[in-house]
């Protein structure tokens, strides 16, 4: 495993997400990942992210930034959407916002096992 | 410069940090330093820095996790402190609250030449 390319797994992570692709989701999520300290297995991340396109029809994860150690992937996202209703406690109600989400993710068995996540919710705010 | 050693580097600045050894603040970060992508200078950064300190008279910067590659440092902070007031444009008033930091730095000629944080603004507002 010590040539296993975490960017490039990251980034193949990354166009399942964007594809909905969520029957693949077990190749890049292991069953017992953790988010933000909380065991949420993969199913119950998969709910997540679902509910996550369900709100957003238009969600699209942009890396960047990327960097990556041995078992560990950081990565700055950005976001250009449309939140349906209220999103993150914040009315959006359809408005067209912009926003980051930092995250960390540390890798076991070649897959995502636990991951860090803040959201930039006062850039969100800032557009209402 | 390739033997840098950016997490050793990046503890010296945090340390400096939370000594608020502000006339060391120029060692570990460059005079053209950009803030979420706003350019706001060595003394900008400094006066933002110091603006935290008067604010949260008990805040410590705790390195929680840290990832890095050549010249990228990306580190989840942790903080459990009471600011004075409103923070963040949340009325917290004295009330110990803990939150997380996500936050990249982009380095340039050894120093934090690019920052782009995410505060953890849900967390806080969770705990009021």
């Amino acid at each position: 495993m010590n040539t296993f390319d975490l960017p490039s797994a990251y980034r193949n992570y990354i166009q399942c997400l964007n594809e909905q692709k969520w029957s693949g989701l077990h190749l890049f999520v292991h069953e017992d990942v953790d988010y933000n300290d909380q065991r949420v297995g993969l199913s119950g991340y998969r709910n997540m992210l679902e509910n996550d396109f369900l709100q957003i029809p238009d969600l699209h994860f942009n890396i960047q930034l990327l960097v990556a150690d041995t078992n560990h992937v950081a990565a700055r996202l950005s976001f250009d959407c449309t939140p349906k209703g209220i999103f993150l406690g914040l009315p959006v109600n359809g408005k067209k916002v912009r926003f980051s989400e930092n995250v960390f993710y540390q890798f076991h068995e070649g897959k995502v096992h636990k991951v860090w996540s803040v959201i930039d919710k006062a850039a969100i705010e800032a557009q209402l």
